[in-house]
């Protein structure tokens, strides 16, 4: 009983996190999709509430009927075997239901769950609202980078809040950590929630690296792009090269020429820039050619999961050199959840760590994000290797 | 003064008319752009506003300062001569301002004109604002039609309103009426406000044609349909072949197979098809293709204009098999206005008529819409010569 | 009898005209196509066989057997109705049959027909075999307008002949012909050959204008370059100044800045401009912008057909500010040859006149040429009207 | 000395070889570029030439005089430090030089090299006409399967060859051989040659595995195929089923349904598939789908090097789970050489083994391929693990 009543109370604590990100916004800033990787904060809302009723209410509770049968349709993301979706690139042509009718939906699946949970917390049932509430924390993440990316692609650059603090200078001295060549055991042990793609603890064999305890600051950074970076084209992949080219690239994400120097765009409105923070808002591409001007590299996913007890890590998600793939051993989930990452792996890049739009119980050190290396909109950063 | 009075009275009342023609829509709905023809809503709202600020206030009123510096980027459209402006593409990825923001810059850009045409109504001054008055009547028209598309395109289908009557079915008997060759007159005569693409009356000679009264109904189009005119090769222009081609076109706009018929949405919701009403929504190349299949032609805008008085118009904008271009002694105005008409005149097939959704004051018979042949979320629609 | 053998020695003379025009190529020169409105060489040889062997050897001549079937499926231009064809985008992709197989079909056809023609030259295979010839000088114009756009786009600019001359100064003082205001007759009358396109002579009315008799030159096009004309937005359409944008027009086709002036390449080779000649290789948006910055406009097809006589024209293809397309009266052919005009009349606009690379039978003064009006690669030119 | 002449020989009968594989082909073969990964073969002799011209001749030979400045635009490739290069785009528009004048060049060039190794064979020069003797073998497997893209293609489907043998079925009996967990060593030890993406010799953790001495069979593939693979989405990946859907991908590249089975288009001609021999030209989506449908897995390219030895491998390169990474201690060359492969690193897979295509002096169980993951043209093969 106890237990029933702690997830219960972290159901709601979950689910009022994502209202709470959510309240600063305005009506029309819920609707829109400015780029296809960036969805409307409304369908996030009914997105997550889809996961649960789908997966557990539809599914196990006797007589539950969806609160609306179209709804599906809507909010279905991209589990082909769960039925017909809405194309991804139209989720912004949405203007009904209303932000008021899905936080009405929203309000119904909360209570309806909560309900349920008290009557029925089988441990299937417990393993299934588990992983929705982590797939909801998930969600936060992308919502406050969407947000960010609707509201800083405004001509008029509206504040979000006067008290997110996305930026914050690390305060440890810089140091280079030596790790021994040997076999090291990588991914996630113990009974503890992870998602299925950091299971099957396993081996592998390092060779010795020196990594750094610090993120590249804004400071490296702006040396870099003084230096000419971005038109050295040994320094680039050719996948990257053109990229860059073809988007005109000159500098981070949310970065603006403004009366003769850089300044960005942060949730606080339009700011300096301080050079003692860690870069952010650069694709792999971008994080590679850094690491090919410094004449050092990116660490591997490895390297990075068996050094990371030294860094203070947690404010950037941390580009790495690994290509998102399957651990040994790795298994799909039966059914729709089965779609829930491993079909993913391939033409992306493990990112480690977590940002400061992560919750909490994501900031795991066996975590993997992955994005294709382009990306740029999440809070990205870079740590070397050499 | 008796003409000042009148000219504020009617300029406040098609103000309020365009505050009517939004009244049902949801905050969300005024935000999106699902196409790149459709504007949001919210942006119409802001560029009528805008057009009467920039071409009146700041141009006339001394001391003027624009109600805010950023919303000539935003809400200019296409006077490429009156500063840099956001891309077509783009107006629906703005959130900002909101819908409420815009409406009180409306508010105060329509109070301040107001006030500015009590002390001021110069001849130019006069010829500006009514420029500006019909400029918002044409904005209405595109407003209902950008609405329907918004509406009929979210897979709930809500209705708009209970009133709005878009399918009414024409009275008449039909007739043939027979017009005799000769030289006549065509464009626009006197004093009375029109666009400068009507201007220039001159001479044209016709040869001899009949023409019917009535508009082909929706029971006529389905026999088209009904007998493979959408596969049939020979009925269509090549281009028109490709563009139903690549977009799977099988029936007009709205129109979908539900339950082994064919049903339409209307802005009263999803409807049965009235056969007596004529057909609409559907592009110039299926205007030409129906009339190829009945061994019949579209009329010349020529031939449009000078029978007009035998019909019972204003329901269907009507296609016209002639392309959209200058009059002889056709002149563009000075300055960005010159760029209202004129830089359009070409790749364009001309509408003549009017539609549901025309204010009464477009209504003339010298009239000339214009749109790109494979457009057809106008109420566009067909009548026949031979 | 006499006729047969006239008509023989025309369509072998006019076969033979083709072979010479593609003497001077490599064999490499007959298989790209560089875009997709230039044909292959080797396509254009294999296409006019096919409409011969097709239209009139499979249909009247009993028991003949087409050279190959499968040419009939790579050969066919747009005939719809007549089956399958290889997608026009693709024909640059065929490096078989070879220019030797081609040209031995092309052997077989003409030996073909010329034996039938001896024996069976009823009415309509006369109809027929004139139609191809003409079809065949169609084919010639396009084939010296096609090599000169793959050679020039090579990056050695490799020379196509020592003798073809292009660019001709005209002698001529200039003059300006006024004409009256009245109705007039256009269109092609009497028993010899026109295209169905120019059929139904009938009348219009013209109002007064007065018309150039020379075409405009390179020297008074390089004064509207030199005075900023392409980069004043208030000259041009608005579909034209994308098409100039997208596309970063800045001179005609075939114009390169080279040490500090401006030359072209021509059939003989790269060489200097000569400002006294016709300025050619420029789209109907830079013909009309080059109008508006003159203060003046194009003719339309009409005012050109009655002022004709005044000129001295068949160097330059020249733009009008007509539309193409139909007369009253316009009656498409039966089956595929119905395909042959009708189903291009929208989006396109009218040249008159000829070029240089017209055979002299095309030089009719009802003769209407049309192009969409972005295509520069044809010897389009400038005459004014006021 | 000796050395001196052995490597001559080596050199002389590897541009050989180049010649004897394009020697079945017309003179129109030689110019097209269907798709843009597939060069016209033309290109590739021109290429391989250009790469010992600029890299010794120009720049170790005193006096050497290019033996056309023009050429090496034409034919860099994309080693942008070299300078300008033609669009990969565009390289199947050019018809010039010709086939003729390009075998010239490639004669001069063979000659003048023969002549100045004989003279000068230091050290550097030896290692870089070493690494031009593979970079030309890497050419002649382009070669082979770039002109199969384009014979195949064609609708005549024209034979290349009648003695080509790219089909046979693998003898041995299949066995799956066992591979204990361990640290091994993987990647290029001692003096010979191997490119800089094998070098760095280093140890990696494997756990235990069982491998197919076998490549996957027709057979097995088409009743994957039969099962009804192709439409299992649960099988794919995200970017694998949108490649399917858009391409409309049903069977491997050059199957067509014919007469109510399945054929496919061989260098010997349109040809019945033998159910006995290797699948080909699958994509890594479908070869992953496939493993998927089979329970099993692909090997990583670790996995493949340690087992290879019990396989008989090379006549299908292997699609690997792995994605294209450095080796630890991976070192890019000094100047345009160090864009030979590391620049790829990134969104590519790792193929292993050899293929019917590859000159024998490939055939290393170090040699790592790459190529996108849709993409089919080379011979590619599956392996499974589990």
């Amino acid at each position: 009983m106890i237990i029933t009543s702690k997830i219960i109370t972290e159901f709601l604590q979950i689910r009022q996190a994502t209202d709470e990100i959510c309240a600063p916004l305005k009506i029309e800033d819920y609707v829109v999709q400015p780029v296809v990787d960036v969805s409307p904060p409304k369908w996030h809302l009914g997105h997550t509430t889809w996961f649960f009723e789908e997966f557990i209410l539809v599914k196990f509770k006797p007589g539950y009927e969806p609160y609306d049968n179209r709804y599906k349709y809507i909010f279905n993301s991209y589990y082909e075997t769960a039925g017909d979706h809405i194309l991804r690139t139209k989720r912004g042509n949405l203007t009904r239901p209303t932000v008021e009718e899905v936080y009405a939906y929203r309000d119904f699946v909360t209570q309806q769950l909560a309900e349920f949970l008290e009557d029925q917390l089988t441990e299937e049932i417990h393993r299934m609202v588990t992983l929705g509430m982590h797939h909801e924390q998930q969600h936060q993440e992308l919502l406050i980078s969407d947000i960010k990316y609707i509201l800083g692609h405004n001509p008029l650059l509206p504040r979000y809040s006067q008290t997110f603090e996305e930026h914050q200078a690390e305060k440890q001295k810089e140091k280079w950590y030596r790790i021994d060549k040997g076999v090291y055991e990588i991914g996630h042990k113990g009974d503890t929630f992870c998602f299925d793609n950091e299971k099957g603890a396993h081996k592998v064999y390092l060779h010795p690296y020196r990594i750094s305890n610090k993120l590249v600051t804004n400071a490296e950074y702006l040396e870099f792009m003084n230096s000419g970076g971005y038109d050295t084209v040994t320094l680039w992949h050719s996948d990257g090269w053109e990229w860059k080219k073809s988007n005109k690239i000159k500098a981070p994400l949310y970065w603006y020429w403004h009366k003769n120097r850089w300044k960005h765009y942060t949730l606080k409105g339009f700011k300096e820039i301080d050079p003692e923070t860690p870069v952010t808002h650069i694709s792999y591409y971008e994080a590679f050619a850094f690491a090919q001007w410094k004449g050092k590299r990116l660490p591997t996913e490895f390297e990075w999961e068996i050094a990371q007890e030294y860094f203070d890590w947690g404010k950037r998600w941390e580009w790495t050199e690994s290509a998102y793939l399957p651990y040994p051993n790795f298994e799909k989930a039966e059914g729709p959840l089965g779609e829930y990452n491993g079909k993913f792996m391939v033409n992306q890049k493990v990112l480690r760590g977590a940002s400061v739009a992560t919750s909490k119980a994501h900031s795991r050190n066996t975590y993997r994000n992955f994005f294709q290396p382009h990306l740029r909109w999440q809070y990205t950063g870079i740590r070397l290797v050499e």
